[in-house]
């Protein structure tokens, strides 16, 4: 029979989530990390709540755990920051498997392996429902903060990559679709996001605005419009190309989210040389005065984008 | 009637919580600090879940804003640190009231603005069960960092005041007993602690070593024992005066837990120096060579303290 951590106990369940974290940095009250000369911090945070956010189902727990890194980091990179530690906040049912709390810190730490940064504290709690919450650190030097309120008209949009890839492959997931030729890709795209520090890395010598699509590519070109007061015009809408001819591919390319894509807005010739770097990057439209966001769709009809058409977190 | 959060919506749950975050630091993908020069950055984190760390019975949201914050704080001032921010990660079922949100957050604030730092992130997300993570960071000097390993042989060990009020306090409240004399202190003591950044600002030229009590007096001598590969004796039990009749003193003392006291180990003569400024601490009792931890009860008995007795979070 498999383990659970009411009966691994608590000395045995610290044990094993310390097993995960630089013996040097745990075990007192807080842990103590170095900061570079002249860096600025940057923190961000996120809870994760099973059945909402991540369920066995869409997500086992290594790619929940992959997950709930990647989200954050992404938000570090969307600010230009690299990163230095996380602390993970764990809730937990007692008749939670060990074997389930094990992959979830094995994805976790596989995903900050890939991108840096460790697991430098932590709490594990008892509650009625699975629980993560992740705090993640990095540091910037202040000259490089990439942040949405410095968009400027004229500035083209760029994104890093295609949108809706996420948004597809937890709909295959949902619906145990196997028969899709792409739903592997898709899946894929749904468990293991990509934080886009090859792009952030190579923007610091430029003046971007910029923010990460994780609640999809819509919410983050009217965010970035709304901070910097202007508005934009989307002429090429990032559908990945094997969503052409999906149904849904419009609304999920623009609303999806979860790609963990950047959107960044800068100068033309700056972001032709990231174009020339990153293949799968690509322009999709500009900055344009006033505080409209219009996109024009494959079908030819131009839609006016609106933050109320998001995802409703709070909606019973 | 009352106004839940759903019907409030994503954006006015927002904007309810950003009115107590800085406008200059919150709305982008994450927070930018600025550090100090030569400064660590200290991390420490906790999640509280309803009805296992706080109830409405027991703490009403005020108190429970208050009490998730001194709780973080107190592990920054047991690492001899100041308040830099915290983060504020939320789970709230739909039907929560607005103004138990507002009142949890205006107890965080109050909380902060009394110790010092100011809630620079946050994430609000839908759970079943009301979630409370939060994340406190602050900055040391590295010479002055306050570690549990740093205890030694002939150090005298002193608390910051007596333990066993906020257990006696819960207790109070959970039979909503105010009979007893000293009920409202002891109300008091659990639901407003105190982090003791007055006394850590004291420790700065001092070798010392030391943790916050929020676990109990006997898991701090424990733990600073264990880290420092060192032994205890305890001559003086830091019992309450008003709970010296108590049947359960001794029990309340030893392992009631959230007193969120310090317990420091240092050379005799600093320890008088800081009696001198702080009355309410007392010196209870001695490091020695061996790995043993004793206790001379008020009954006379001497008992072994060990690391099993403590609270056993995830007993089902």
């Amino acid at each position: 029979m498999t383990q659970t951590i009411a009966q691994l106990g608590e000395q045995g369940l610290l044990k094993l989530v310390q097993s995960f974290c630089p013996t040097e940095i745990v075990g007192d009250d807080a842990a103590v990390l170095a900061t570079q000369p002249g860096a600025s911090i940057v923190v961000t945070t996120d809870v994760l709540v099973d059945s909402v956010h991540f369920s066995d189902q869409t997500t086992p727990p290594h790619s929940a755990g992959w997950r709930a890194i990647a989200a954050n980091l992404s938000d570090l990179a969307a600010m230009g920051a690299m990163p230095t530690g996380i602390t993970v906040g764990l809730g937990l049912p007692p008749d939670t498997p060990v074997p389930w709390v094990e992959s979830l810190y094995q994805g976790m730490s596989d995903c900050l392996s890939q991108f840096g940064g460790a697991i430098v504290g932590g709490d594990v709690v008892r509650s009625p429902v699975r629980t993560i919450a992740i705090t993640a650190f990095g540091q910037v030097s202040p000259a490089n903060v990439i942040q949405r309120s410095a968009a400027k008209v004229g500035d083209v949009i760029l994104v890093t990559g295609p949108h809706g890839l996420s948004r597809a492959g937890l709909e295959c997931l949902l619906k145990a679709d196997t028969t899709l030729p792409d739903a592997g890709t898709w899946r894929k795209a749904h468990q293991y996001p990509q934080p886009r520090f090859d792009v952030s890395g190579q923007c610091r010598n430029f003046r971007v605005a910029g923010m990460d699509s994780s609640d999809g590519f819509a919410d983050a070109v009217l965010q970035i419009c709304r901070s910097s007061q202007v508005g934009a015009t989307i002429t090429h809408l990032p559908i990945p190309v094997t969503l052409l001819n999906h149904p849904q591919a419009t609304d999920w390319t623009l609303y999806g989210g979860e790609d963990f894509e950047l959107v960044l807005c800068l100068a033309p010739g700056q972001a032709q040389q990231l174009l020339t770097q990153f293949p799968g990057a690509m322009i999709v439209g500009q900055i344009i005065a006033g505080s409209q966001v219009q996109v024009a769709t494959p079908n030819a009809a131009v839609i006016t984008l609106s933050l109320d058409a998001g995802f409703r977190h709070f909606a019973s």
